[in-house]
């Protein structure tokens, strides 16, 4: 059994329960009688890499407590990408350069591919330098797009909060459509993957409730079909409510947020799907349109989580400690869906290099073949990610979240430049 | 004392709480023996007009109790505005007219400031024509812009949504600034007038938190300086939030919206002030932003309403009923501020033509001399109006709305073309 200190680092978008999977990973660590002192990175890989490391010891039990129920990173994340290690070996021996000036034998990371990837390769290069190392990944994406974990923590809780979003703004609409606002479009986070513009059809509780239309990157948009779909669902219900994923593309591969919307000065315009959406609508049914983007709200919208969501956060984090006890090395812990009705899961892992720089998108079967739609086999899937609340307590009216510390350790080694 | 039915209408854009006006005037006027059956309006005064009217006796005591938390308008709002009374009396008295077909002796009118100008002229009508008649307003709006009432209901959990959005999207940030957004710009309502903007500042815990800089339609915005503001943030706190009312302006008085930024056909492009902000920053400082704009969601987001906003609709609905008791004429309900620590409360009422047609701006007192911020003294004002929280129940994940079944009455009147 190997002794010494243990790591964790958050990477790249948060979540609404991410620092969950930090309370997980801490909590355990402190109580495990193999792990020494458990550090944190400060923002993320940087943390390591600088050796900015955060000692954890120094946190109130109050403040750990907090993590619970506090959003964003509570160490701090970051967007940085390790380069290839076929190119760049210079970060990864860095990276186990701090860790053995520390002591470190175990290393967290939560993130999502490209964390994976990392904690995947410093396990590899540690063996090669010859240290003992154990490097667990702990799953964390809003993006749901992991693949072998049924689901992954973050997701659920978007879910929640976009799905209540579009069920209130929808319901707006539908209270003054005759004489104002006829299309409401809500734009969504995701990329690549359409799971989070699918999980607000949890929003229905009727036939012809919102939302009417989902467009998710796994199908390309024809204009003309959405148009008509369009036309027809507010000649049926008066008004019509469509979801477009940040990632929805036009037929021809392209990013309908690239559409070359720019400012009075020839720039290429922020803004997105959304502004796109509206555009195309009001050019050619010359509708009055309203636009919703949530952005961050709904990835650090902690006030509105799904507690099936926070508990397996804190779940993933507790069991990469019981998989490091386990002397297990390059591991991801995963989500196992054990049944539907009712819905119960466990905790398993997999090798991270099934994880690593993959991602998972809607399948076919949960994909109406119009390409506007998703299927009830997907509400099966998503229902039971978005069960029960969990409200943070309030103070002076809005939440009371919690703020670590993050006291630095002394360094002991240069400072690194690349 | 006036014997007969009455009639209630919601007008204008919803609030989270506008059904709890809805339940106080309902549910005191089942009561009230000078009021024989309680109607309603179905989409505001279209209802009226077109003589749909709702049998509110046909709802179930526990739609009528949803109403305290769902939002939207549950008998439908509109965005209609009457004509002016000199140029057109032909709506003004079809409006009579209808309501002595159904001996509807009490109109009660939930709305803003064009909303009272209706109620203040049917009331004025009414006597004209002969007809006894008792014409009272609800106050209503997100916007806080109504004279005489210190506040107007609807505009707390607004404030309570945005300055908890801000808060959480603020944390996301900050979590992640070093390799990745460096300025986060959030768009609030708030045509005319800056409230709403305003109260993210309540988001604030510690000097340096966000927001830290919030354009306001009070003050025009000076672009050297704001990019100077979010420069000099950015040096210091690593980021920036910055709030922007959707009725910002630039320094030629022009709404910063405005700003000519069109798409590929060369049509003005929808979206806004976010979108006018991100792109001046972009232009100018090179640095990675993101904008949201919550739209419609921060004023139907009941899952996360004041109480304190909550208890204020819903007594403002009551009291509307006691002054038709009282049998007094042309009036609005008002909130009355008796004290601010204990935050002390009271229902009063003005003559609705106080209120019609003006607008309530931020004062130059609430304003920080820069331009950029509020003082403390707004927080003194604003802070008991977001306290407390009402969470609707929740059913599988979303929040478990109302429907009413809106069953209209029998019609008397022939059709009715303007």
């Amino acid at each position: 059994m190997l002794h010494g200190n243990a790591v964790y680092a958050q990477s790249g978008g948060v979540t609404s329960v991410i620092n969950g999977s930090a309370y997980g990973v801490i909590t355990e660590a402190m109580k495990a009688d193999f792990i020494e002192k458990i550090y944190g990175g400060f923002q993320g890989i940087n943390g390591i890499l600088d050796e900015n490391l955060i000692d954890l010891q120094e946190e109130s039990p109050n403040m750990i407590e907090a993590l619970r129920y506090t959003p964003g990173a509570a160490l701090g994340s970051c967007r940085r990408k390790l380069p290839d290690l076929e190119k760049n070996r210079n970060e990864f021996e860095r990276i186990v350069q701090v860790l053995e000036a520390h002591n470190i034998r175990y290393f967290f990371y939560n993130g999502g591919n490209d964390s994976m990837d990392t904690a995947y390769k410093v396990s590899q290069i540690a063996g090669q330098m010859g240290y003992d190392l154990i490097s667990v990944g702990v799953p964390k994406t809003i993006d749901n797009d992991l693949p072998v974990t049924d689901n992954s923590p973050g997701f659920g809780s978007t879910a929640k909060y976009n799905a209540t979003s579009l069920l209130e703004g929808g319901i707006d609409v539908a209270s003054m459509y005759r004489d104002s606002t006829k299309v409401f479009v809500m734009e969504t986070m995701g990329r690549h993957a359409g799971w989070i513009a699918a999980s607000t059809a949890l929003a229905r509780r009727m036939a012809g409730d919102p939302p009417h239309i989902i467009l998710l990157p796994e199908r390309p948009v024809s204009q003309d079909k959405l148009l008509a779909k369009i036309e027809g669902t507010v000649a049926q219900q008066g008004y019509c409510v469509v979801v477009v994923s940040e990632g929805a593309k036009k037929e021809d591969g392209t990013f309908l947020a690239d559409s070359g919307i720019k400012d009075q000065f020839g720039h290429v315009q922020l803004g997105g799907a959304v502004n796109v959406v509206q555009s195309i609508i009001k050019d050619n049914l010359g509708l009055k349109t309203h636009g919703a983007l949530l952005d961050y709200c709904q990835r650090s919208g902690r006030h509105l989580v799904s507690r099936v969501d926070l508990e397996q956060a804190i779940a993933c984090g507790h069991h990469a400690v019981i998989i490091a006890k386990e002397q297990l090395n390059g591991k991801m812990v995963t989500i196992v869906r054990e049944s539907n009705d009712p819905y119960q899961w466990s905790v398993d892992h997999t090798d991270a290099s099934n994880i690593a720089n993959q991602e998972k998108l809607l399948p076919d079967s949960y994909i109406q073949d119009e390409g506007f739609d998703i299927t009830d086999e997907f509400i099966t899937y998503c229902q039971p990610l978005i069960e029960g609340e969990d409200f943070p307590p309030f103070s002076a009216g809005i939440p009371q979240y919690g703020k670590l510390k993050n006291q630095l350790i002394p360094k002991k080694l240069p400072a690194f430049t690349t």
